[in-house]
């Protein structure tokens, strides 16, 4: 087993209707980007259906090489949210309610409309700490370095915003992109040469056409401000050279 | 190992740019769509940075377990393109200039155009057997069951409809789905009985909230026409029972 890689990141996207193409997932993203504000990165995703041995499979891989695990999705009411039962099962814990969580929710809804499917949803790996949910009550929680929260983005937004604090974090990676309307056939190898002179700095060539015209994004990331602006002005100073006209873009 | 799986399928998005959040995928939901078609079912899906051995490993991985890998991006003329070398390294050959790949292209381009950054699009693994790309020539390539497609959608688009008539697939799984303004909490345990009765139709509930009201839509999947609409009628009778007015939704 490798060790853990310090302020890494595992994103595990959890259901059917993802890989069915029926949900277009718009988590990995936002949670992408919030973790890095903090100095986390993401270094893997995955998406797995709601099956128990998939999930337990894919936490176990996941918890075992990077610093942190972010799960989505299966923390609902119904008979196919099954990942509370499978983070357990990856632990090798048992489920059951959650007393603060079962306080908390029987408080929550009028009487007699605590029902039984609302019930699952006060269910955790025994031990796991409760990641508050402001918005719709039922919480997500945390086991060691797994966090899990809802699939729906407006729900998993605030119970993300409960665990970022809870993370240590390292630099934050600085970025910014270039532009030019120059195929990327014509400075690829170019742009390879000052890689090589860059290794502290990850330099992404993203093609585009935009009205027509060919171009694409040169996107530079890197903990230090100094060298991303080196590399940057390297780069630009190619194109220029070659006939491009460099312009600062967006690198978001 | 474990036996792949028939009519299966894993999808292996590839690049930095997903996992930093900078790029939202829409790769993944339309292939699944279009595999579907012809009976293949994506069971897995990863995102994994532009690593050689990260891509490699996760390349392994799925080939071995699933009927056909599906990989997108990395196929480009820009260093951070090492798709081929890698998937070349997954099967342990070389990667060189494809004989076909480099003909094509170099009638393609003008004059003094094909520079060394396009020649690296008419690498591949030895062996690899091309994959047409009537939008902007450089191809993708296939390995045995490993099928290796551009990044840019639209290019994607055409690979993959190149690679639909190869594949063989089964009984594509039918769906539909039935929309209800009622909470999950209020019917969850009793769809969970309906399910019960029904082990060969999945049935996912995916909570909503339209014009403030809260609903759920309740999607059927499975191959055989009649039980599926026995397992939505079930549903329907039961949320009409308990005080729904449950309408058909488009299942896509």
């Amino acid at each position: 087993m490798t060790e853990r890689q310090p302020h890494t990141a595992a994103i595990l996207l959890i259901g059917d209707e993802i890989l069915s193409g029926r949900t277009q997932d718009a988590n990995l993203a936002y949670i992408s980007k919030k973790l890095n504000e903090v100095g986390v990165q993401v270094r893997e995703a995955r998406v797995v259906p709601d099956i128990e041995a998939e999930i337990v499979a894919a936490v176990n891989a996941l918890r075992a090489r990077y610093a942190y695990v972010f799960t989505t999705g299966g923390i609902g009411p119904t008979h196919d949210d099954i990942t509370a039962d499978s983070i357990a099962a990856a632990f090798g814990v048992a489920c059951d309610y959650h007393p603060d969580a079962y306080a908390m929710m029987e408080a929550t809804y009028p009487p007699g409309e605590f029902t039984e499917a609302r019930k699952r949803m006060a269910r955790t790996p025994v031990g796991a700490s409760l990641i508050p949910n402001p918005v719709s009550k039922a919480p997500g929680f945390r086991v060691e370095n797994v966090f899990v929260m809802a699939g729906i983005p407006r729900v998993m937004h605030v119970m993300l915003e409960g665990a970022l604090p809870l993370l240590e974090g390292g630099r934050p990676v600085l970025s910014r992109a270039i532009g030019v309307y120059l195929p990327e056939g014509r400075f690829g190898t170019a742009l390879g040469e000052v890689q090589t002179r860059f290794p502290d700095v990850a330099i992404g060539s993203y093609p585009f056409m935009r009205e027509g015209r060919y171009g694409a994004s040169l996107v530079f990331r890197a903990e230090d401000r100094g060298r991303l602006d080196e590399a940057a002005e390297a780069v630009r100073v190619m194109l220029s050279g070659i006939g491009g006209d460099p312009f600062d873009e967006n690198p978001a």
